[in-house]
């Protein structure tokens, strides 16, 4: 490339990131303010929630066509085709996401708010967790920085841990509690996704990882299989 | 492009899609081949559906590498760029799908089999609707069907239907049963499994929709927010 391309691809890759970062920042709040609005049982910011992921799912359709258009103009080539690719596919993670925070909104109105539910109480701590491995996922991506990534992946096992201590909680109340039952469902539901929001930082992870270094990363243990994998 | 060009593009690209379609056929195989592992209690078999993902994950390496490839080398424009940037998509949900087998498959020592469980009747059924839409979808991908992909959109709210009427069927299950209700709720994550992968069949209609006609599928309606979207 001479200089000029390789200053439009620069820009180009820079708007990239920014997109996902941006991206990336929506989906965390949205996550956040999904468990804040079912701990506090608020059913008009979990509406503004599910109104919201649209706007998520617009950054990722311009991060599929900038993509699309940096490959096809720029004719990226190795590490920087590599990083072209991995925004495509965590744009599609990031929306997904950003799903999972609907759905989680989505449950607000069918979970009645007991001051005393031990479940709830448990439920941000994780949110928090998970968030934060989308965040620091995000930021190695930006950075290009593959121990970053490979750190991320580590924290998912605590991720893992949380959703196995709440599904124990959760059958326990059911069973001392039947007509709680639906309810129940529901925030175990909740659970399992705020756990595969961890898994889907590791899987961002994985190609951040790819992206910087060429490499796949060598297959981790991920713990038990009765652990964050079912 | 000149001649030369042309004939090898369409033979990556025909290489890409041999790939999405064996792919696909191991995921549908292997959810085939878990519910009925779970409906038969054989253990023996959910171990091999297991260790059989390896060779779905391998294929998403391979279909990656070769996109990466085919933009690398052949330049490709306009529908040509959108069908391998579809692939690459298609390839992580395929993926995904295969991790829903491989989740039920993993479950299944988790489960009982007591012959007269109403639930366990039903997920065949269930499956076998969502298994016949990645089928369909992916030929549509092999065709460029935009109108075989909006076809398999529509069919997503029969398995949400047979999903919420497996959730009441659960819930009641473990209201009646409170000793049953661990493995109630492996079978609640099973028929959720089962949903996601409409869901999934759903989100690559739309992304077979967009490659081969370069438009967005106009917003659908999804049914009741109950249903599939939670």
């Amino acid at each position: 490339m001479n200089t000029h391309t390789v200053k439009a691809f620069d820009q180009d890759i820079g708007e990239l990131r920014a997109l996902i970062a941006q991206m990336g920042g929506l989906a965390e709040q949205a996550i956040r303010d999904a468990v804040q609005a079912l701990t506090r049982h608020d059913l008009e910011a979990a509406a503004q929630i599910v109104v919201g992921d649209k706007a998520i799912d617009a950054i990722e359709m311009k991060v599929e066509q900038l993509a699309v258009q940096i490959i096809a103009l720029r004719a990226p080539m190795a590490d920087d085709l590599r990083e072209v690719v991995a925004a495509i596919k965590i744009g599609g993670v990031i929306e997904r996401i950003g799903d999972y925070a609907k759905n989680i909104a989505k449950r607000v109105p069918l979970v009645e708010n007991h001051g005393d539910l031990a479940p709830l109480s448990i439920l941000p701590a994780m949110a928090n967790l998970a968030i934060s491995m989308v965040h620091d996922v995000l930021d190695a991506f930006a950075a290009r920085d593959a121990e970053a990534a490979l750190d991320v992946c580590q924290r998912d096992r605590q991720v893992d841990d949380f959703y196995n201590s709440l599904f124990r909680v959760l059958v326990t109340h059911m069973m001392e509690n039947p007509a709680t039952i639906g309810q129940m469902a529901h925030l175990l539901f909740i659970a399992k996704n705020l756990e595969r929001v961890g898994d889907h930082a590791t899987n961002v992870a994985e190609m951040v990882y790819f992206a910087a270094t060429g490499q796949h990363m060598v297959e981790r243990d991920r713990g038990a299989p009765q652990t964050g994998e079912i």
